[in-house]
């Protein structure tokens, strides 16, 4: 059996939809709407305990792989030509890195303004200094990636001429980096890395048929 | 020249520092004081842009890797005998997703513990709010971790017979959780492990050198 990608639209989900499609991977994509509760169902727990999106099964093994930066692993391993990480150990720990800083330092810090109400117990004010103080960690990563990438030549994070999986997550990470308000126009190298992601023809043709999906 | 770990005691760098150990590998381990703010000086920002530690810095490649997920995977592949992450895509792709987990869910959550009061601008009442948040969603984690390593006979997270990078980065955790006032009393399957670990003796090793430090 094909591996079974789980995954929603308009969910971080469509993160690993765009790295699996520039996989070249053969998958099978299932969206499940998380506002029917598809994710809360017994079937689907059984699939993945945590209840989230995205998810990777692999049916003949026996094993379900969550959290993105380990389903980039999987990905990248199992299509050593898409360049979704690079080949050699320290290339691969390099790209690591920036898929770790994305989940933790960026993803994170958007959850906490996502959630800064629930976080706070409830209290509008202090729901809007914790927003507050998200905005401008979420502006300084994002400020950090950009002079990162000003120093490659190749306009991606880790030099290669192929978007790899850590651009895939930050290019992502920018656009929703639009709904909190985070100024990003004064960030040219991100932008551009925004642009040079939403090219690939298999990332956007994963994006046309999340937009059909809605 | 060897790989330096660049760390600090009393900080999360204690978890390179026990998986560089569990590595074998032959590293150049320097301790930098953040008190005396030796992680800001020009030197080490040279080495490390971010300011922090853990770091490791390869001389020879002119590389220095950041981030837990990252040096836990450069440490697996340049130890393979080391146990710190199997060796097949899936088993590798399992480890990280804990590896990756334990940095966003916990570690994350323990951090917004740690920032309360910095995070909402200052104010009591929302910070312990927040704080409380916190404690809650980190005493589910650990929940969560203990009812997967109920299911495990090895008592590890991967069902290997050694101590792997996720056990070890799950048992510091479990280790600050005391500082948060998280109970874990209950948790008879994370305090084994926690055990389990701390009886290596190359971390025990580790572990009686940061005591020295202080």
């Amino acid at each position: 059996m094909k591996p079974i990608l789980w995954t929603s639209t308009r969910t971080s989900g469509t993160i690993v939809h765009q790295m699996a499609a520039a996989s070249g991977l053969d998958l099978d994509i299932r969206f499940i709407s998380l506002r029917k509760g598809e994710h809360r169902t017994p079937d689907y727990l059984a699939i993945n305990p945590k209840g989230e999106v995205a998810a990777i099964q692999l049916p003949d093994a026996g094993v379900t792989i969550t959290e993105i930066p380990a389903m980039a692993l999987w990905l990248a391993e199992a299509a050593p030509q898409s360049g979704l990480l690079p080949a050699d150990p320290i290339g691969r720990a390099k790209g690591m890195e920036w898929l770790a800083w994305c989940h933790f330092r960026l993803a994170n810090t958007f959850s906490l303004a996502f959630q800064a109400k629930r976080l706070v117990g409830g209290d509008e004010a202090a729901a809007a200094a914790l927003r507050a103080t998200a905005v401008t960690r979420a502006r300084e990563a994002l400020a950090f990636a950009d002079a990162q990438l000003a120093k490659q030549a190749s306009g991606t994070l880790l030099g290669t001429a192929r978007v790899s999986a850590p651009d895939i997550f930050l290019a992502a990470l920018l656009g929703f980096a639009g709904f909190l308000g985070v100024a990003t126009d004064d960030l040219p190298h991100l932008r551009a890395l925004g642009a040079k992601v939403a090219a690939v023809p298999a990332i956007a043709a994963a994006l046309a048929r999340e937009q059909e999906i809605g």
